[in-house]
C-alpha cells in the first residue's frame, strides 16, 4: 500500500458498467517522511471510497482482489482504491 | 489503474486462442496533470473493450481477475485491459 | 518480498473498517548487503502483525491473499504486511 | 503485457516438477514504436507457449493465473508466459 | 520470472508461523546476457525450494499463489520463491 496525495480526479462517459457510479481520484505518491512526492513514480488513477478530495493525504491499495471486496462487488474489474485518509504521519 | 494515451496497435498471428478476437492496443502511461508521458515507464499492451482509437487519452486496469472479468472469459490468459476512455482530467 | 527498515506509523481516521484495529507502518526498502535505502524504491504502509518498532529491520509481504492470510481475514481490502523482524542478513 | 525481444534461453537441471518440460525464453521489453529496450527494465524470464525463437517479438503476459491456463496446469508456480508472436505494431 | 544471482541469507527469529521452517535467501536480479546486476532493480527475499546457495545462479517466481503452490501450503503467507537453480544461459 502507498502514502498518496489526491492531485485531482478523472472523468469519463465511455466506461465499463462497474466504474458508472465511482468517482476516480488521480494520486501522486508521497513520501511519507516528508510528503515530497516519490521521484519515478508515475500516478495512480484510484477509486474513492472514504469521500477523499485534492489535496487529501491517502493510503493507497493497488490490488484487484481488494478494489473488489470494498466495491463489494465480486465481478468488478477495478484494482486501485483509497482506503484511508491519512491524518499524521508519525 | 493507469492514465495512457494509446499510441498504436499490435498485429499478431501466431498467438493463443483467447487473443484471437481482441484488438491490442499500445498504450504510453502520462501524467495526469500535463499528459506528458511519464519518464521510465514503459508501453503496456493492452485488449481494447470500449472502442478506443490512437490518441485517445484511456484508463489502463493492469490485473488479470479484472480482465478476465471484463472479456467474460474466465480462462482467457490476459492481464491487461483499455476500461475507459477518459474525457478529461480535472 | 523486500527488506525494508520500519521508519515511522501513520495514523488515518477516516478508514475502512478492516484497518481499524490494525497498526500500520511506514517501511523503506533497503539493500542487504549493505542497509542502505533503495534508491528509486519508494516507501509501503504495511500492516503490523509481528510486533515490529520504529528502526527494526523486517521482511515485507507484499501481496493481497498473503496479507489477507496472516489477518485472517477474507475480506480484508489490504496487500502489504510485515511479516518478520530480521536478527541478522549473512 | 509487455511488448519483448526474444533474447536467447536458459538451461536448468535443478528445478521444479513444473518447469520441466517447458522451454524458457529470456525477454528483453522493448518500446512498441521503435524496437528500442525499455531504459530500466530488467529481462523477464518466460515459458514459451507459441514456439517463439531468439529474435522473435513476442507479447509477454506476467502474471500468475494467465501462465497456469495457458499451461493447463492450476498447479504450476508460474508468473510470466510469451501468449504471441508479434508480426507487425502499427 | 526474474534471473537472479543469490547474494546471502536472511536470519529472523520472530516472523509468521509458515515461514518458520523455511530458508530465505538474499536474490539480486542479474542481466541474463552479461550477469551483470539490473540496475535499480533491489534484492529480493525469496523462499528457497531447489537447496540453492550463495553464488548460485536461480530463476525467481514472484507471485503468492506460485509460492504456496511450491511450498504446497495454501495458508502461507508468502510470495516470492526459488524455482529453479540455473545452469546457463544461451
Amino acid at each position: 500500500m502507498t502514502l498518496c496525495r489526491v492531485t485531482g480526479s478523472v472523468v469519463s462517459t465511455a466506461k465499463i458498467d462497474a466504474l458508472l457510479y465511482h468517482k476516480l481520484l488521480t494520486c501522486r505518491p508521497v513520501e511519507p517522511s516528508t510528503g515530497v512526492p516519490v521521484k519515478g513514480a508515475g500516478e495512480m488513477i484510484a477509486v474513492d471510497t472514504v469521500q477523499a478530495g485534492e489535496g487529501d493525504l491517502v493510503l493507497v491499495c493497488d490490488e484487484g482482489n481488494a478494489a473488489r471486496l470494498i466495491l463489494d462487488d465480486t465481478t468488478a474489474p477495478v484494482r486501485t482504491v483509497v482506503v484511508a485518509i491519512v491524518d499524521e504521519v508519525a
